[in-house]
């Protein structure tokens, strides 16, 4: 089949390169030049412009896959696309966009009689090597067409899922990387009391992530990682204990007041994300200044930490 | 080799299959005469007593694995073997055994020039297949006279590690128990924010739980087994909401406790399992109470839940 690629970072490159493989026709567009001339360089057509872009196809309806930063360059691709494209064509927004916008975007492209595939995607860098998990949204007959360069892109043993229509996709991804926030909370934590035991003083942490990893009930690719990562740097001293998010564990715990939903063990990873980056925080204070006014505790004064 | 099993549950006696199909000479007691007869027709020596089960040995050091419930039925069977066996001979407890109580087994055992594995065993009823993750805490001498035992049951990738001194497997084992807590939580919360989304009715659950097993970020051998539990069973009418545990999430948040760990979302999982067992807590009522007090918000008398 015949795809194009608008955004070729980490995540929409790999994609292109992983299509190439699999012997679909790639176009490549990027704000940077130079990104497009590497994918040339694998096979792919480059493109200046999504005008440009969208001139490169050979077969319809057109598929763009929409790989920029979600939020506003994702619905402001979107909406160029709807004026560059015409009906019939297909855009694939595979970015971890809040399921609500993209209901938004996907109304805007309908209206002009296009179609909208909300693609929720995981696997980080090492998609390339061993595809991407897929959650889609959308209609049955876009999803039909598509499958395709979707099962292209997801493992060969499966990873692909249509979860409903138009917003499904990212609803459903969104949950993921709750449920991800979640799970990795909880390793950290167990690894932490491990290192600090002190009846078993300097076990080693990489021998036993690695161990887990078989036979065990918490065995996991997350762990996978956690035992390559202990390897690279046992102590961790090359990281600082500051942890960003970027969006999807939030939206999950509004999803889950939004339903009465007692998400409980994904809110509090949130939050330790938010106290992972205030070392001296104001409700710590709070509650040091009480202790001090209520019993005279001793406190560190600013300056004395 | 050769090893003695005392108790032949559904751990042990799945242990002694596997023991025995990797053409180790295995000594099998159980308090039920039944349990003993299958297991010596699958070609295990049967043994009526503890006396007459270490009359059997043709090996020493004699290897007995002692695989009975944690607390005091361990700690009983383990001290009757310390009066029966000779120095030299070796005693493994595979149970969920708090780490400090192993750690009195231990010496009890030591004492009398015997000695003494702590083998966290993990892997539920599909380590007969799969193999176990063993979490072995001992002597190194010890861990390697086993070795051969221990490695028969742990997949044959990996899945077996030498943690450190007496109690150090269980205590690493605690710990996994606790992540796996918090692992399921996670699960469990995002799940049921999938099955109540208002903008997305009807999804399909097993068919999201089989997809996440692939190329994404959060696929784990309990993702498979949740793809397996929805597919048997998509509405878990089956199941009534109420968990329970057996103390290791308990010890865990205790030692995270003695080393300062903030582990919220371990903490947070045991608590849900808690709360899953009282539907009309005392809690709620009094917060219920409050509302009515200051505010006069309606209540649900006792009787009209």
């Amino acid at each position: 089949m015949e795809m194009a690629m608008v955004g070729l970072g980490r995540m929409g490159g790999n994609m292109v390169s992983r299509l190439l493989r699999a012997g679909h026709r790639m176009i490549a567009y990027d704000q940077s030049a130079e990104v497009v001339q590497a994918k040339v360089g694998e096979g792919a057509i480059g493109a200046g412009s999504l005008e440009e872009m969208v001139g490169k196809f050979e077969q319809k309806p057109r598929v763009v896959w929409v790989m920029v930063p979600a939020g506003d360059p994702t619905t402001q691709t979107i909406a160029k696309l709807g004026t560059l494209l015409e009906a019939g064509d297909i855009v694939i927004d595979g970015g971890n966009t809040n399921w609500q916008l993209a209901l938004k975007d996907a109304e805007g492209l309908k209206a002009r009689g296009m179609h909208y595939l909300d693609a929720g995607t995981s696997g980080g860098i090492w998609g390339l090597q061993n595809g991407y998990g897929l959650m889609v949204g959308g209609e049955d007959a876009t999803f039909e067409h598509c499958k395709p360069l979707l099962a292209a892109l997801a493992p060969p043993e499966g990873g692909l899922v249509h979860c409903g229509p138009e917003g499904s996709g990212h609803f459903v991804k969104m949950v993921h990387n709750g449920i991800e926030y979640g799970l990795m909370q909880a390793y950290g934590e167990g690894f932490e009391i491990i290192k600090k035991a002190k009846a078993f003083p300097g076990m080693d942490l990489q021998a036993i992530a690695e161990a887990w990893g078989y036979g065990t009930v918490i065995r996991s690719w997350l762990l996978e990682l956690i035992a390559i990562g202990f390897k690279e740097d046992p102590e961790l001293a090359s990281l600082t204990a500051y942890i960003e998010d970027t969006g999807e564990g939030r939206w999950t715990i509004q999803a889950a007041i939004d339903e009465d939903v007692p998400a409980g063990v994904i809110t509090h990873s949130l939050y330790e994300r938010f106290r992972s980056r205030d070392t001296n925080s104001f409700s710590d204070r709070v509650v040091a200044m009480m202790r001090k006014q209520f019993g005279g505790h001793a406190v560190r004064p600013a300056g004395h930490g």
